[in-house]
């Protein structure tokens, strides 16, 4: 109960995150988000037009696309438009990454424009879906930053966003995984958090055996707490000025 | 509060659930289950070969595939060979259902052997993935029990396993939606359980506002009963024979 | 020459035939048809756009899809959208159901509207394109019906359409095969005729030795006999106000 | 009853038919066939492989592809790659061409080879599904002789085999029709026959008002007629040492 | 060095090369090209729409397509359409033949229109490439001859075009190489050129051994040379009237 | 004549370019590779199994996979996997890269042995494919060298490998074209050289007027002397002990 980690950290203890802000020259939303060896490239493209269900209701869309570069793992990643099907895991993380952004976007405030977040990993260590979230939530900020629709005023985003992975390896309840962790744990939770607290995504498999719900209980705290860490992170990084743009009306 | 749903059900009331087996005269394991109008056709297949990550480990492998018919829905669904591409929802589903189905299955006493199960959705008036698990596991025990491997013996199925989804509709939280509560509600949750109350998966979703932990309490005790009672039919409908060969030894 | 089919029909004896309307709820133009074991549910779908061939001429379309489910069959059928593409049996069968509907309905009256009818093989014994034709007709008039544009009046529709199969099994000239007899069979042929007999299609193949000209029109007489009797369950099942709106003004 | 048709031919009369053996260098079995303006360049592989469904059997497969050139059509045709499928109508075509010639081939004699025959339409004035099954014939069995295997003595071919279409334009019914014939035809039929008379393959369609068994029993005979002088066109074009390889033992 | 090659070509010496025009009667623009057994259907078509890239520019554009018929090669080639993909090889040429033919268009005087060239290998005997190019710039001049729009007056082609290949075979620089000499090149360089002398492409590629300079500028004065005859043979095909409307105003 | 360029470089030269190894911790082979602010990510992977035209064999082979990520580019780039196809662009870059860095390798030495090199652009600012293979080459050495099969001794690569643009942009001859000049260039040339001053790779496109030879000339002076430089800077990046390992036997 007491042990440490494989890699020394404490149960409750996230790994080194990092926001490297505008990555890329050109884009003035990319974000590096790196935690422990995990590093995603996040840009965000904000387009003049809505996907057809959202037309003409004055409202926005945001979405996301995950890809892994083909050495991020140790073993090979085959490119996804060799084999002309996009896997089941990508369209599960997309959505995921999609669906969390919206929950803090004010769609209404937004406008009829849509914002398309493209994570990319760069290395795998486990944590990727959350890691993208972490810095598609900078990326988005910059990029609507950058935009002349809102510029000095309050952005279209409603409350801070962050991921984080639970699981119990090896029977000890711990925070963001490492792959080392992640290949082993028994059950796998992932959760997105809003800044003041809300669950906008709770997501947890049984690996092996099903857990309880005292287990489960013990998770949800855990990545509570460690979700507070990383909103605390990424309002460092964006810095003071752009974290006071952030939150609802 | 004390208000009664759109359909007459208290909140915590199940649809009525019906197993009908043997729906297909040439597929052992076929069971059409209906939840109210939603209904589904699930069939399992049993197969003398195991996907490449797992062969030469003597286990075996279940896996499932889900569609929808196109006039299944209000608005008829375009079929995915036309877009040429298997859509998010699918794939985000038919991963679901196989992980689930694994989780109760006794990988090792299957033997080097597959089940693939095809979830056929006829009509959808909501719930069709909970539907699609909870038929799929008495199709699954049907058709194993149909294969002469073990026959009269103890079933590679570890335990029994049944799915519902919860949520809450205008401030009131409810089990086993219908379409039109779906398409209202502002928490969106799927619980898969096995007989013996442990939980194997557990997805939550908030549609509109993110949710609180003691929200997300109140969901789970509701899944929990609900569950409960899906198991018992399952059991009245595969007979005290075969129930009695499902379980852990 | 006189013995009896392997079922105990006659040479000239349709399997039972059955019509379910209805079949699902939030769909008018939906029918289950069973001819012995093979079952299709067809449902039809009005859509108030046309294809880019018939725009503009004041004229509507009628199109067909066909499809099996994985497990209609003995042997479990690969999903098409697995295999990235619809396999020409498919494609063939798909243009013959459109083909033979659009010869019956009057796509003038029809106007700029297009019927879409889905035809899902539940189970397949032999014969699955010829119970769609029968199937469809009934889902085309449902589906007509329940549309606001002709309501009362004389739908668009000018006369009947039945389908059948024949073929010489073992020496004999039979109608209406079943898998077994069509699995064997030296000549199969497909006729699909009118209410008032005239030939809307009619596809012959050799399977094994070519056939005579005799031996075919011992087959066409045959079908023309089957066809009669086809309409008249159609015209049971439809009742008799819906079938009076059925013909050519 | 007695005019004429469009370009001075007949009612029985074919167009020219012309065969150019040894089209292409390197393929011995390369012929271009001419009927009309109508030509299609079809070529007859023979492969050491059989495909799965005839492995261990002994016995070999003739199988068809068919392609029409962008320009063989006065209106542009789109390449199939660049829509990624394979179109109905080619579906169609390609299997009636495959069928027809398995129908004439001694599968058993062939061994386990299969040949591939493909049809690439150079220009289309109608009828290039027939044309191209006159031209496979030949192809095929130039192939095959020039194939190591049966040198000098019987070919593994049972039978001649031509096609040709039937139609009634405009009240007339009529043989082999060109394109302006076939546009405004109110039916269309493709036969299929063996030198000795056997029906093969039989398609009829009523593209306006279904026909009757009297105007089908015309078109038989008037194609019987047609197909007997196209084989004898072929018997000329292969020269009487090959001719006299061909048939049953 | 003073050698000649295996059919008998001096180094500098091309193959016959012959144009038949008009070879599709539907097609104005469609040209069989030869050089040896090198043969290319190419067919130029007309349309009037253009590119997004070009819209609202004024201007046209050029496009083509470029395919082996499967038997062009003495190793059956399989469609492209087949493997659901356009291979590298065949997007390397139809870019190369598209850009060629765009650099001596005038795409203003050409005006919102697009022209594409479908280039169909028949026989593929070495330079399919080459021969496409100089077959297709034949087609696009009938092509654009036959289309009312410049009718008599100057076509909107700024100058000729024409390509050949180059080669190090066995030591010996050579030009126009056949299928025989390209299989074993240390040196493959292609290279078009405009009538008066203009470079417009040049791809050279080292097969073994890496090239030298000097190596590389014998065979740019060997190409050019060949390409000064080519011009002069298409030039005589298309005749003095049309030729004379050819050039830069 | 005597200007500088857009960026104050000179004429001849080249963009700071800066070789990262090692750049993701569990992949040997991968390097970034900066040439202004050109960004590409260059990994390699050996590979125990070759494609099947090298089977058997003896020898090895190379082969490359070229990407963009979506926002290296200012307009966002739409990931190939959405199309269902890669583009025309990608296969020639990829096409490239991979002969280029076979010129180089001793695919004899390297044994019955695949290496794939990944090129995903990151930012992308004007030569990318000759950024590419800049960091192909260190990957590959890198790759080499990790691998125990030549551990110490002599690496199975001939010579170095080096790649530069070259272009007329207003009339000037530039070596190492940045993004802004690429775009207004009337002539584009990419080279590919040995270290020991071989042409491997040769491609130069007219891109508005066709070009001379002695234009043509001064490029390829002008890019001799700009490889040179870039493989001197390779040589630094590798080490002395690795580049030691470098060159032919």
């Amino acid at each position: 109960m007491d042990g440490l980690r494989f890699d020394g950290r404490k149960r409750n203890q996230l790994r080194d995150i990092r926001f490297s802000r505008n990555y890329i020259s050109t884009c003035p939303g990319s974000v590096l988000v790196e935690m422990g060896r995990t590093r995603v490239l996040c840009t965000a493209t904000v387009e003049d037009r809505v996907p057809p269900h959202v037309k003409g209701t004055g409202k926005g869309w945001v979405t996301a696309e995950y890809a892994m570069l083909p050495r991020s793992s140790a073993q090979r990643v085959v490119r996804e438009r060799s084999t002309l099907k996009t896997g089941g895991r990508t369209h599960e993380i997309q959505r995921l990454i999609g669906r969390s952004l919206r929950a803090v976007t004010d769609l209404k405030a937004l406008g009829e424009v849509s914002v398309i977040v493209d994570c990319d990993v760069i290395e795998a260590d486990g944590g990727t879906r959350t890691a993208s979230i972490n810095g598609a939530f900078v990326a988005l900020v910059d990029a609507l930053a950058a935009d002349g629709r809102w510029q000095g005023g309050r952005l279209p985003v409603k409350d801070w966003l962050a991921a984080v992975s639970c699981g119990i390896v090896a029977g000890m309840t711990v925070v963001d995984l490492a792959y080392a962790e992640d290949s082993m744990a028994d059950v796998d939770m992932n959760m997105v958090m809003t800044g003041s607290g809300g669950i906008v995504e709770l997501q947890g498999t049984a690996e092996g055996e099903p857990f309880t719900k005292e287990g489960y209980d013990l998770m949800i705290d855990m990545a509570e707490e460690a979700v507070g860490k990383i909103v605390k992170e990424q309002r460092t990084a964006l810095g003071e000025e752009l974290s006071g743009r952030i939150g609802a009306i």
